[in-house]
């Protein structure tokens, strides 16, 4: 039997079908990326032995594709955040990610990260990750400039404005360009080699080893060969989500089918959550995800209005745009779409092809177009044109600088709806840890030896709705160090 | 230390704490409910001894507190179906149940149901529940009579309807009010005593035990005394669900802590849940529930049209009252309002004290009062007295016999804001498992030994916006049946 067959992340390995232990360390981190590296560098700095896992040939994990934001603020803001003018206080921050946590946030672990955004950040460029320092005005999806400072969540749109002061907290690593990500995890994993973790590329972590309710190791497969690995201290999961893996999908958050692009950088085939499951770890928010259909830039377009097929309208669209993403995801029978005047339309830079399924001189020839109950749309546009003309959304309190009346013919309608758009997406649900990293079992207990971050856990990112750029690479590389410090034994933040 | 502290769901017990056996058994049934009870029959019947354990002092669980529906079809229809001109095929009940699961409908566990719907309630009836066989029309929440077929749900409702011959489907145990639950749930635990199955009740079971990755027995506690049970065959969860552990209900269903009535027994405490994740089972949609704002009858309210606090139609008020609910609780700022004019206003039988929150001559006064953005409101219920006056919804596709234009002064808004209501629910979610019972780990493998059912299991029942009645019975008797089979060693249907 192949080793796959004989060891599989859903069944764990009880000690006394281990023959031998291969290798030991003190501390055995599953996954190099911006979770796994954090974890070794502050486990290494405490101490520990520390051995990491990464089963690709390189380390950086899907945090080497992104585009290197870090969602941090706090404590009266940043340097950057203060150079810049902004002041952002840790309760403005608190108040803000409890509301992006949605129903299950989890108000200590948002606590802490808004209590220590600022010294994280510090941290982070005493790694040696580079920023540049500077404010990018606007509104965009990824920096297509070097710039460090931008806005990239929901601060400054309606229900958020309204309980937190906004500042913008999107610190991108210097680079050109989409990539920050990758200059990120360079910087973060030859910092932890350089410190002493002993990195095993192409090892497959295929199960956890327990003993009478404790993890003690893992069984991996390195170069084709089953090796036993003992963890003195604990093992750290720090191996990813679950979007490449098809079946999980289906089965845990079937709503993300609708995306048909994963945001992964390969291997985020949910075999560190399973392995928490089969050590009795609970699993938190399994049905959440990412999920982003980039309708803009350019950003006039969030000067269009979406409605649904009943020409409602559904959202303030100056919403970060993975929010705006799951309204329009849920809309009845998979309708939508954005409408737009001349003026302001442009082709959406990430999706040039986006269907353009009605065009008219007037908004009546769009809704017949459409198919719309008539009168639906126009009396939508009417309404909304009245009013903002008046500089108010009194239905859906779209901030006055993206109002204005849709008046200039021609007037056209892109396609949102299902299997028009080329939507994005990442898993946000994971292991239930505390923010020490320890894993959690069904009634609420730390599991002895088992910790995990990143998105193996479910963590400070954990409800679509509610997400803002950067806050998984914030997440993951804070409660990375915090998971980290903890194996080692050493205390948390 | 007390047995709880040293055992406990979350944590499996290894063979090597079990220091003797107290009792043997072939199966052993972890609760006397629906699920239980059938689960028990079929694994006597299949020649296994069978030991249950029931924490409470009597069987029956929630399934006793009950109104005693089942939720049958298929197959032509039952003999209850066809004598009152009612044809149901396996297609349309399959149809509508593939819908009612949700997109993370189980189309195996469909198929099998809806082909031995009829097959089953005979097999109830076999039993000695009795069905009086008559047909109740019109539209209730629970049968004020002892009838036996009603419609339960949103057979004839949009989008339902559009894909599924619609069918009454819900079958009543003879019973006069609301209480069927009783009598089922008597004959069952009747007839699994009878055919020899040996009930401990005010016994506990604390964890399971757990042997080379098979579940072998279970540790309980009888009348404050911890005993060890070896079960040679299985264990079958049948515990119900969590709606009565706040703790677990806050980290995975938190959107139901809006309502403040739990559906239950007063044990759905989430053992059996917890025990299965304790040896490595995987969850799914725990996030889901069953909710209910019972606004009708009187069903002339059915007639009233709700809105948001922008003014917006969400949903067509004939939808099952558990889809209308859920509708309800996720409008924005927790708003919503029952506008009915004069003709079919009178107050909700299940919550007569409802707060009118706006009475006017005009619906004009209506708006003013309830403070909406000018012309919402009017708008909205102009829009639909025109369209109902024609017998058309084309918005949301109302059925012609519930639409009426509100046009009746006084008119008035029943609040459904959050705060204003009394909600019920319980939870939809629970251990992956096979139709057969087998719970599944975490790469949806069984694990040896061990089986759930009932609310224990994510069954039929799991997506809140596509419940019917009938449905949790429904599926705790025919898959716990399907559980007692496979535990006992024989194929399932």
């Amino acid at each position: 039997m192949s080793a796959e067959k004989r060891f599989t992340p859903a069944r764990a390995c009880s000690l006394d079908q281990v023959p031998h232990w291969d290798l030991e360390t003190d501390v055995l981190v599953v996954g190099f990326g911006a979770a796994g590296a954090c974890a070794a560098i502050e486990a290494r700095q405490a101490g520990a032995e520390v051995l990491v896992l990464e089963v690709a040939a390189a380390g950086g994990g899907s945090a080497s594709l992104s585009g290197g934001e870090v969602y941090v603020g706090g404590s009266g803001g940043t340097d950057v955040q203060r150079e810049h003018g902004f002041v952002d206080s840790t309760e403005d921050l608190q108040q803000y990610l409890l509301m992006a946590g949605g129903p299950a946030a989890d108000a200590e672990r948002v606590a802490i990260y808004a209590g220590n955004g600022v010294s994280h950040f510090n941290w982070l460029r005493e790694q040696g990750v580079p920023f540049k320092g500077t404010y990018l005005p606007g509104k965009w999806i990824e920096p297509p400039t070097d710039d460090t400072l931008l806005w990239s969540g929901n601060e400054k749109a309606w229900p958020y404005v309204e309980k937190a002061n906004p500042a913008p907290r999107g610190h991108t690593v210097q680079f050109t360009g989409w990539g920050g990500g990758k200059v990120l995890m360079q910087v973060l994993c030859e910092r932890a080699v350089q410190l002493g973790a002993d990195v095993h590329y192409n090892t497959r972590a295929l199960t956890l080893v327990v003993d009478a309710g404790q993890v003690i190791g893992a069984v991996v497969r390195e170069e084709g060969v089953v090796r036993f690995v003992r963890a003195r201290r604990g093992v750290i999961l720090c191996a990813g989500g679950f979007i490449c893996n098809s079946e999980m999908v289906k089965r845990f958050v079937p709503a993300a089918l609708d995306c048909e692009l994963p945001v992964t950088g390969g291997n985020d085939d949910g075999s560190g959550i399973r392995m928490g499951i089969s050590v009795g770890a609970a699993t938190l928010n399994m049905q959440e995800f990412f999920a982003t259909l980039p309708f803009f830039p350019p950003e006039s377009l969030v000067k269009g209005i979406f409605i649904n097929g009943r020409g409602q309208r559904f959202i303030n669209e100056d919403s970060y745009h993975g929010r705006v993403a799951h309204y329009v995801l849920r809309q009845p029978d998979g309708r939508a779409w954005l409408l737009v005047d001349n003026e302001i339309f442009g082709r959406p830079v990430i999706q040039e092809d986006i269907q353009i399924a009605a065009v008219g001189e007037t908004w009546a020839e769009v809704e017949r177009e459409l198919g719309l109950p008539e009168g639906a749309l126009v009396h939508t546009v009417e309404e909304f044109n009245r009013l903002a003309s008046t500089g108010n959304d009194p239905y859906f309190h779209k901030a006055a600088e993206w109002l204005r009346p849709l008046t200039e013919p021609p007037f056209a309608a892109l396609s949102y709806c299902k299997g028009d758009f080329q939507g994005h997406a990442f898993t946000l649900g994971g292991l239930a840890t505390r923010p020490s990293g320890e894993v959690l079992d069904a009634d609420g207990q730390p599991i002895p030896g088992l910790f995990a971050a990143g998105r193996t856990a479910c963590g400070l990112p954990r409800w679509g709705e509610g997400y803002s750029s950067g806050l998984s690479l914030g997440d993951s590389t804070f409660f990375g160090r915090q998971a980290g410090r903890k194996a080692a034994g050493q205390s948390v933040v």
